[in-house]
């Protein structure tokens, strides 16, 4: 009896750490912690002995005191929810030491049920207007100006060019700029700007918001005529991004913000990835763009770090659409040259502070700032 | 001007690894990055100085290479968002290294806003019938049982006299067992053991579904006949339990379950203490128990770090009750006594296999697991 499973499966891919044995074990211990979770010998049932448990397809040496291995799943586990797809990808391991989720390869069935971005990298740039060179963007801040004076930024933002201007992440329903009267102030801004250059800079106001909240802001966002929405998934949980992306009543792109999601990637040997969390899971969940802390910046990340979030944005994944690696965080205007020698043309450059110092300017800042990824 | 601050403040502590210097260069980035997001030189409006920006109360070494910082924000820029609250503790640092989020304080007016557990501990006591001892719990597995079988085991673990039978997390909406089958058929197998035995055992499924549908399916609980639900903040958000704890037409107990979470304290340096992250934000956000791996189990806390969650569950928070510890995971009959003698008797304590495993008599062994608990 196949009890309902029809044999296709899912692969995670887990780095494990330390000798042989005791990664094995480890791989062995994954098979039943994230299906069962009971021992091996209280696994009884035929069916879900032959179907439920995970599976060791691979196992190897990559280094050492380090292994990965290859662990495949029914896709009937995971039932077509994200929620329970993380869970069995790295719930209760989790918990566990030494063990990082690497990657995941999902059967086409899968990648059609969770569609992925609804607008990825192809078209963002239509939307955008920006068929070749590199996306600008820069943050609205700091938290504490009134809504008129965060909306004046936006308009000299847009004057000098700048395709996205989003909202810092931490505007929230603060009174100093409620979100309806800044979304409305800052549309109405850019939209001024867009007159004067011809250009066509959008608003992508912070929707990032408690349970039921982030909806009907992400709705009001429509409606008031923004251009995008930053979410912080690790803050809403990445389903309320998958369902955002996937809503009839609500079709703008949403660039996903790493706030709180940094203690999956401190360690080395614990946690997720970069190339799956920023750039797999949030592409799955729906994201058109992926922000992260570029290397060299005020964060930690190395160059090799950025580089697998990039692969992460955009190595094959059957339906779901490639989408546009973000890097930010502390970076100045003289970087650049350098962050086009190692991103190319296929990425969003979001320069925040970096945009106000560079001289009393900010209008002839972000022109220049156009200029420099225009001209390379 | 104050421009609608208060003055009141909120307060969390970091530690940070490193020497004094670094220490504290890093408390006054904390200062920036949490709030403004802007180098300081760039922070020129007096009113977000004085009271937008963090500010170091105290700063005291604590061991060797080894700081805390206490640090005030006011209490208007989480603007009474649980979403914004946890982007402020540690959005953004999450993503440096060396440092953890060691507990946070807030002043009356927020802890009244976010309210935290509908029951917690006193009122579980009363709607269990368990004035004094320990309460029991166990989980219903594997997944991959059919429904039918999954209520034949909880009709035995509440015929045992088991108190809280719940799903493992890992019961979504599988074909095997889909959730309206199985809590129907759950439900009415508890309460035929209950008329057996005059008991009061209740079975919490598990909710955790994608955005949207975790409130469908708590209220499908509570219709049910559910007698609290089990979910996993770390998969759909602290913020959904929060909406769950306070939503009028939702009124079951909330177990937290710790998946996905485990990342936030797997590094000593970086994350979120356990006392903080199971215990003072589980019940900020409503968990009226909190599900965590107990030591010498085959997680790897310790018990200091057991100890720790033990304390973030009781520390006085104003009108925020105290909620249950409930050390699971691995657990065997025979480590009762010794759980006894840490936990004393304000504890819920959840054995999943080692129930099975005692000996082949289920009902007997739950038996014996409630004769432990009701004689020490």
């Amino acid at each position: 009896m196949s009890f309902g499973f029809g044999g296709e499966r899912f692969v995670a891919t887990y780095r494990l750490a330390g000798d042989e044995a005791k990664a094995y074990a480890q791989a062995q211990d994954i098979c039943l912690e994230q299906t069962v979770e009971l021992p091996d010998a209280l696994v009884t049932q035929q069916h879900i002995r032959e179907h439920v448990l995970g599976r060791i397809e691979n196992f190897a040496r990559v280094d050492d005191q380090v292994y990965h291995a290859r662990i495949s799943y029914a896709v009937e586990i995971a039932a077509n929810e994200i929620t329970q797809l993380l869970n069995v990808l790295f719930g209760n391991i989790s918990l566990k030491p030494g063990i990082r989720l690497e990657k995941f390869e999902l059967p086409a069935s899968m990648l059609e049920k969770f569609r992925g971005p609804r607008f990825g990298k192809t078209r963002l740039r239509e939307i955008f207007k920006v068929p070749e060179r590199p996306l600008l963007c820069t943050a609205l801040k700091p938290l504490g100006l009134l809504a008129r004076d965060i909306a004046e930024l936006a308009y000299q933002f847009a004057l000098g060019g700048v395709d996205i201007i989003k909202d810092d992440h931490g505007l929230a329903e603060q009174h100093t700029a409620e979100f309806n009267e800044r979304v409305e102030r800052c549309v109405q801004a850019v939209a001024r700007a867009n007159q004067a250059t011809g250009g066509n800079s959008m608003y992508a106001p912070n929707i990032t918001a408690p349970s039921g909240y982030e909806y009907g802001s992400a709705l009001e966002a429509k409606r008031l005529g923004a251009g995008a929405v930053l979410l912080c998934p690790g803050i809403v949980g990445l389903s309320v991004m998958q369902m955002l992306a996937n809503d009839a009543d609500f079709d703008l792109p949403i660039l996903a913000h790493p706030a709180f999601q940094g203690s999956f990637v401190t360690a080395r040997e614990n946690g997720i990835s970069h190339f799956c969390l920023f750039g797999q899971l949030n592409r799955l969940a729906g994201a058109d763009a992926a922000i992260f802390p570029n290397f060299g910046g005020r964060f930690s990340f190395s160059q090799d770090d950025c580089r697998a979030i990039v692969e992460g944005c955009n190595i094959e994944m059957g339906n779901v659409a490639p989408i546009f690696p973000t890097p930010a965080g502390g970076m100045s205007l003289e970087r650049v040259p350098e962050m086009r020698a190692m991103y190319g043309r296929d990425v969003i450059f979001l320069i925040g502070a970096g945009l106000r110092s560079h001289s009393p300017d900010l209008v002839a800042n972000c022109r220049y700032f156009r200029e420099m990824v225009e001209n390379v």
